[in-house]
């Protein structure tokens, strides 16, 4: 058995949600990989659990929903994201902060120190990776360490070990997609029930699919934070965040999604990476694999043999997330 | 630079395109994985052609379309399948004879020999899985070799890599798809030209989409064989060809198509895995994912993490066949 040591930086949705998948999956991936997942340290903008004999993920993810996690025995006001990742001793470091496409922080700083203690990163943080693509590659292979997204673009859905572990032969000629599920459920609720945009947004944002503040996701931010993503790692661009074309979907009416509905088409947010990176709202025949509905997000590849690959699965989602997280810790561990 | 000595054993479409790819991606791979694709043989079943050196895979491709392989300056008419196997210093075999579900020969024992002499085996050939998948799995095992088969369910869409790579930490719960291209490019041609099913049978025979013979796949039983390998290799279900229920189309009239579209349907051949095996048509709504039309291929997985995963792409194809068979070489070129 090989026991492999963790810390989880930002225990929001999405870390306390990978606790609860470590918990829940713990056994399946020590009998099939021979993988023991031990999480050792917790760290928050507040304080940090750490406990280097191993903590009980379920039991900190109860703590967290309860907003309780200073009630744990091993609760340290000065284990702060940093100090966690410095001084516990883990293999790897799981990067959950909240993404902040402007300055890429606090991610960007964690991440690097990660790598400059010798220890892999696995994130599904797109801030860091959309303003500091090269320079994050650069200090891991510097460090001689993993750093590994795949729950950076797309949630549950495989992209990054999708291309790099299934269509090794390929060359990746273009790619286009839906890559943001509030915007999709927005766009499918104004469709199908007749809503306006303002309408379908509140619902949204009732259902928790969209934020208080929607400007990241329904101005296309969030999607092209991920085809920078994809441009980098997929394509070899060198690129940031303010190389992609952007229009978002707050200026598409009730009018013409009827008018578009009228002549067979659906209006989608597409992302598209080819020789520019573009995200704009696209007709696209409602027959046509891309008009999937509600918050799925998908992904058609343009390859030189396979043809077209196309992927569909749930872009948001702690537990669905976690299953990308997994996938890349397994994968670092099995190396 | 690690040289892979390849040998292809059977030449037909499907193998002479891999050594088309090998050719038009040999550079690539070698400037990507540093892994030096070198053909070494090739058996077919009146002789092969056998260079210790390395062989110019497209002038093998060229003479295979214009049957003259005898013509090659290596040609020897005692060089068959299994001898190549036997003889010829390859670190991995690319077995892809036609498939037989009823004795899986030659093919099962090309791939057993091959385990035997310490090869590899990559496959695209269903037969011996559908018949003998434990068997295989286990001569693999004794004789410490890789044995891959990604091409034999899907074509050009990943399967077996898309779980094994990147749904790692999920337990796969169930398993739907339309695994038939000649079914589905069928029940398209019917459902939306209004052609009888003899029509639509003998355009797709006309365009080469099905056999002469097409019982294998209108049958059902193709898609049969891949639910085996499915059942065997993703769910560890101890199966073979005689589990499966099986319907096929030929029962299927251009009234009922029409019917179940007034109602906002399609019928689709759907291969199931769950308790049990079923091949059977099914009622799936049109704006469903599962409902793409031609010749694609579609598989929805349901799993425990990640909820439904669903991917798609072409089922046949020498070159797309060649994007799975090379994926799979590439795995275990770099174990």
């Amino acid at each position: 058995m090989k026991k492999i040591r963790i810390s989880i930086i930002g225990f929001g949705v999405i870390g306390s949600g990978v606790a609860k998948a470590i918990s829940k999956k713990r056994d399946h991936i020590k009998h099939r990989y021979g993988i023991d997942l031990d999480l050792v340290g917790i760290g928050e903008n507040n304080g940090g659990i750490v406990c280097e004999k191993g903590l009980d993920p379920m039991e900190a993810y109860n703590l967290a929903r309860s907003r309780e996690m200073n009630k744990h025995p091993c609760w340290k006001e000065d284990m702060k994201g940093i100090k966690v990742i410095r001084e516990v001793d883990a293999d790897i470091v799981i990067e959950t902060t909240p993404t902040n496409i402007d300055s890429g922080e606090p991610g960007l700083s964690h991440m690097l120190t990660a790598f400059k203690n010798k220890r892999h990163v696995v994130t599904s943080n797109k801030g860091p990776l959309a303003v500091a693509y090269k320079e994050l590659i650069r200090a891991a292979e510097e460090n001689e360490v993993q750093f590994r997204f795949e729950a950076s673009v797309g949630g549950a859905m495989p992209v990054f070990n999708l291309v790099r572990e299934t269509l090794q032969a390929n060359k990746i000629l273009s790619i286009k997609g839906i890559l943001n599920g509030t915007c999709n459920y927005i766009l499918t609720r104004m469709s199908t029930e007749g809503m306006t945009y303002e309408h379908a947004l509140s619902e949204a944002q009732e259902l928790g699919i969209a934020e208080t503040d929607p400007s990241y996701d329904v101005e296309g931010k969030d999607t092209a934070c991920k085809l920078v993503i994809i441009a980098n790692d997929i394509f070899g661009i060198d690129s940031t965040y303010k190389d992609v074309e952007i229009e978002g979907i707050t200026g598409i009416t009730l009018e013409s999604l009827k008018l578009a509905s009228d002549k067979g088409y659906a209006i989608k947010l597409i992302g598209e990476v080819e020789e520019r990176l573009i995200v704009a709202p696209r007709l696209v025949p409602k027959d046509h694999l891309l008009a999937v509905g509600g918050t799925l997000n998908i992904m058609s590849l343009n390859t030189d043999l396979a043809g077209e690959i196309t992927i569909t699965g749930k872009g948001a989602g702690a537990i669905e997330t976690s299953s990308s997280i997994l996938s890349d810790v397994i994968n670092i561990a099995k190396l």
